[in-house]
C-alpha cells in the first residue's frame, strides 16, 4: 500500500460543519487541501457530509458543491450520515447550544470553537457527552492555534497546576501595544481597531474582557479540576488604561497587559481578568500586537510558555482540525481532563492573593504633600518599593507621582485609594494597577 | 462515588521503570505524590510493579519498598505483571535498546526519554511497536517538559509543517548566555558548566551539538513524515563561538544560539544544527540560560512558540508521565504521527537554503584593504546589507570588520571565506555565521 493510500481503506469520519464564517471556511479549506495528509495522520479519510450557514448564496470563495446543505444546524446535527458535528456558529445560547445538545443526545461527537458556550454551559455539556459515550472537544475555543487545551488536559496530566495566566484577546493586546508604539490615546486606537475590523460586533466582548474571561474560565476548570465558572471571574476591561499609565509603567520597566490569571489559593479559586503590569522583559511583557500567550505553572514541569496566533482563519481552523483528527484516531478524553462528575464546585476566592501594585496620582504643589501620601500608604500597611515624582506641570500645577509598592493585599490598596483623595493634596482620582509576578 | 475514588475501580496500569537516575527518580516521585490525581485523570490507578537500576544500594531519598526489584532491565521488560516498560536508562545501544525491543516484542507499551535511541533506531522501533499492536512514546526525549512531540503529532495534524527550529540543549544555551552576560571566553564558561555538573560525561554530546541533533532528527521525522535520520543532520557545535562574535553580534542586534533547523525544501530535507545569529528581540534571541524553545511553523497555524525547562527531574518526569497517562487512557497513536511504513526515506538536502550571513574579519591597515574585501564578496555574488569597521587596534594593527550580507547561498559564502585570506589584507581566518530568519 502506498503512503498516499494508507488510511483510505478505513471508514471515513464524516463531518457536519455548522457555520461558514472565518473558522468554518478555514476548516473546509484544510480538509480540501490536505485530504491525503489528514487520512495518513488520522488513519482514515476525513470527509464533509454537509454544511449549514446563515446565507447559502454568500460568496465564500469555496467549492461546496460536493457537500449537502442544511438550513438548520439542528437538522445537520441529527443527520445519520454525520459522525461529528462541528459547531462554528458561536454564542452561548440559541442555535449553537441547541444544536450541540442535539448532536450529543443523538450520539455524535462534537468539535466546537465556542468559548462562551463552554465557559457557561461546559459542565452540562461535558456531562451530556459522557452520558452518551461521546466527546465534546474545544481546542479552538481558547487562544486560537495555540494547543493549550491539549497541553493542559494531556501534556501536564502529571502536574498539580499552580497557576495559569494568559494574554488571550488579541484585539486588546493590539490596542495596548499600539497605544504604546504610536503614543495614541485609547479612544483613538479603539476607533482604528474598529475600522480594521478587529472588534467583535459588541466590542465590550473584547475590550470589556468578556471574551478573554470565557477562555480563562475554561482553562481554570481544566487546571484545577473544577466546574467551569465564568460567573466567578473578576473582570475588568482595558477601557480605563490610559496612555499616561502605559508610558509611566514603561518608565518603571513594565508593560500593561490584559492578563487573565487563575490560581487555587487557600481562600478558594481565584480567577481574574484585568489590566496588569508585567516586567517589560518577560515573555508576557514582550508580546506585541494580536499574538496570544498562555503561561502554565505546574509543580513538576515548572513554567511552560505557549505563544501563537490567537485568532484568524488558519490558526483557529488548525485547532478545529486537531480535534477532528483526534476523534478520527479514536482518542476519547474527558472534556476537562477528568470525568465531568468529578469536577468540584469551586469556592471562589473573594480576594486576590497579595501582589505589588503600581499607583499613579497627581500631587498638588503644597508643602508636605508627598508626606501626606506616604502617611496614607503607611497607615494602610503598604510599604513603598520605588517612588518617582516628576516635575510640576506649569499649567496644571500638579506633579505626577508613581509608586511601586511592596507586596500588599488588594484590601489595603482599596483602602489607600479611597483615603488618598481625602488628604487634599492630590488632584483627580489616583490610579492603581496590579503588578503580576510572571 | 467520590472524586477521589473515581478511577480506582478500573484495572491499574502497571509500570516497570528501568533507570533511577534524575528522570526515573522524578517519575517515581510524581506517581507517589499524585496517585489520586493521576487515577482521576487517567481513569485508572497508575502503579509501579518493579524497578531496576545499576546500584540497588544507592541512596535515592525515595521509598521503593513497595516495588519489586530486577537486576536486569530486560527481565523487567518481560515481567507478566508489567503493562508499560518505562525506559529511562539512556544510550542508543546496549541494554536500553535491547530492553525496549524485548518489551515491544512481548506486547508491552513503552515510554522512554531516550533521544539517541529514537533518533537512530526510531524507524525500527516504531515498526516493531506497530507490528505488535503496541505504542512507543517519547515526549520526554525532546525538550524536557515542553510538550513538543504532542504538539507536532497531534495539535498540528491539520498543518503541512514548513519549518521547525529550536534551542534544545540547555547547557549550550547556558554557556552562550553566560559568555555574553559575564564577558567570559568559551573555555572559562565551559569549565564553570563542568563544575556545576551541567555537562554530560562526554561533553561533546552537549557542546558538539549531538544531543540537540538527536532531538532535531526526531522532530523533523514527525514534521515531514520522514524516517528519523540523525545521520543526515549537519552538525556543528558551539566550540568555535568566541566572546568576540557574541559581542559583535550583539552590536548588530543579534544573539548567537545553537539552533536546530529542519525544513523540507525543493532540494530535499534540510536538517542542521549550528550556531546561528537570531534577532536579539525575537523569542529565540531572548532565551536565557538553560531554558529550551521550539518554534514550529505550519501552513495553517502560522508560527507557534513553545518554551520551558528542557531538562531536570521535574520537567522531564512530567513529560514521561504525560505519556504514561495517555497509555492509561487508551490513547493509541503512531509514533511519528503516521504509520511507520508510510514514513518516507528522506532525500537530504546537500545545501542549506539561502540566508543572510554575518562575517567578521580582521582588516590590516593598508590602503584599499576594505575595497579588496568588498570585491571578493561582490565576485562571489554576495551583496552587503550592513558593514561596520571598528578602529584599528594599536597593538595588532588590525581593525575588526563586521559584515551582514543580504540573502546568499552557503556556497557563495564558502567561496568568499576561502578567497578572503588570499587578498593579503586580512589577518587570521574570517568567521562566518548564518543569520536565521525567525
Amino acid at each position: 500500500m502506498s503512503a498516499q493510500n494508507q488510511g483510505q481503506n478505513a471508514s471515513p469520519l464524516r463531518l457536519g460543519i455548522a457555520g461558514l464564517g472565518t473558522v468554518g471556511t478555514g476548516t473546509v479549506k484544510i480538509i480540501q487541501k490536505h485530504a491525503a495528509l489528514l487520512a495518513l495522520r488520522a488513519g482514515r479519510p476525513i470527509t464533509v457530509t454537509a454544511v449549514c450557514a446563515r446565507d447559502r448564496r454568500k460568496n465564500r470563495d469555496l467549492d461546496l458543491s460536493g457537500y449537502g446543505w442544511e438550513e438548520d444546524a439542528r437538522a445537520l446535527a441529527l443527520r445519520e450520515d454525520v459522525d461529528v458535528f462541528v459547531e462554528l456558529i458561536g454564542g452561548d445560547e440559541g442555535i449553537a447550544r441547541e444544536a450541540v445538545t442535539a448532536a450529543l443526545r443523538a450520539g455524535k461527537d462534537v468539535v466546537t470553537a465556542n468559548k462562551a458556550l463552554l465557559a457557561i454551559h461546559g459542565q452540562e455539556l461535558a456531562e451530556l457527552a459522557e452520558a452518551n459515550g461521546r466527546v465534546i472537544r474545544f481546542e479552538a475555543a481558547v487562544a486560537g492555534g495555540i494547543p493549550v487545551i491539549k497541553a493542559m488536559t494531556e501534556s501536564l496530566s502529571g502536574n498539580e497546576i499552580r497557576r495559569v495566566m494568559g494574554v488571550m484577546n488579541g484585539t486588546c493586546n493590539y490596542i495596548l501595544t499600539r497605544m504604546e508604539s504610536a503614543g495614541l490615546p485609547y479612544e483613538e486606537v479603539f476607533e482604528e481597531a474598529r475600522q480594521l475590523g478587529y472588534l467583535e460586533a459588541d466590542p465590550t466582548l473584547d475590550v470589556g474582557g468578556i471574551d478573554a474571561s470565557h477562555k480563562l474560565a475554561i482553562l481554570s476548570a481544566i487546571a484545577f479540576g473544577t466546574r467551569p465558572s465564568f460567573d466567578a471571574v473578576e473582570i475588568e476591561g482595558i477601557e480605563r488604561v490610559s496612555i499616561d499609565d502605559i508610558r509611566r509603567a514603561a518608565d518603571m520597566g513594565y508593560r500593561i497587559k490584559l492578563l487573565g490569571v487563575a490560581q487555587m489559593t487557600g481562600r478558594g479559586l481565584e480567577q481574574r481578568m484585568s489590566p496588569c503590569l508585567v516586567p517589560a522583559d518577560s515573555p508576557l511583557g514582550q508580546l506585541q500586537g494580536g499574538t496570544n500567550m498562555v503561561v502554565i505553572e505546574g509543580d513538576a514541569v515548572g513554567q511552560i510558555v505557549l505563544r501563537g496566533a490567537g485568532a484568524g482563519e488558519g490558526p483557529t481552523a488548525s485547532a478545529v482540525m486537531s480535534d477532528v483528527v483526534e476523534i478520527a484516531r479514536g482518542v476519547r478524553m474527558p472534556s476537562f481532563g477528568q470525568p465531568a462528575a468529578t469536577l468540584a464546585r469551586p469556592q471562589p476566592a473573594r480576594t486576590a492573593v497579595p501582589a505589588a501594585y503600581y499607583i499613579r496620582l497627581q500631587l498638588t504643589d503644597k508643602p508636605g504633600a508627598l508626606a501626606k501620601v506616604a502617611t496614607v500608604l503607611g497607615d494602610a500597611g503598604i510599604s513603598i518599593d520605588r517612588m518617582r515624582q516628576y516635575g510640576h506641570s506649569r499649567t496644571e500645577g500638579v506633579a505626577p507621582v508613581l509608586i511601586v509598592t511592596h507586596k500588599t493585599t488588594p484590601e489595603a490598596i482599596d483602602h489607600a485609594i479611597e483615603a488618598l483623595p481625602r488628604t487634599g493634596v492630590i488632584a483627580g482620582e489616583p490610579v492603581e494597577l496590579r503588578i503580576e509576578e510572571v
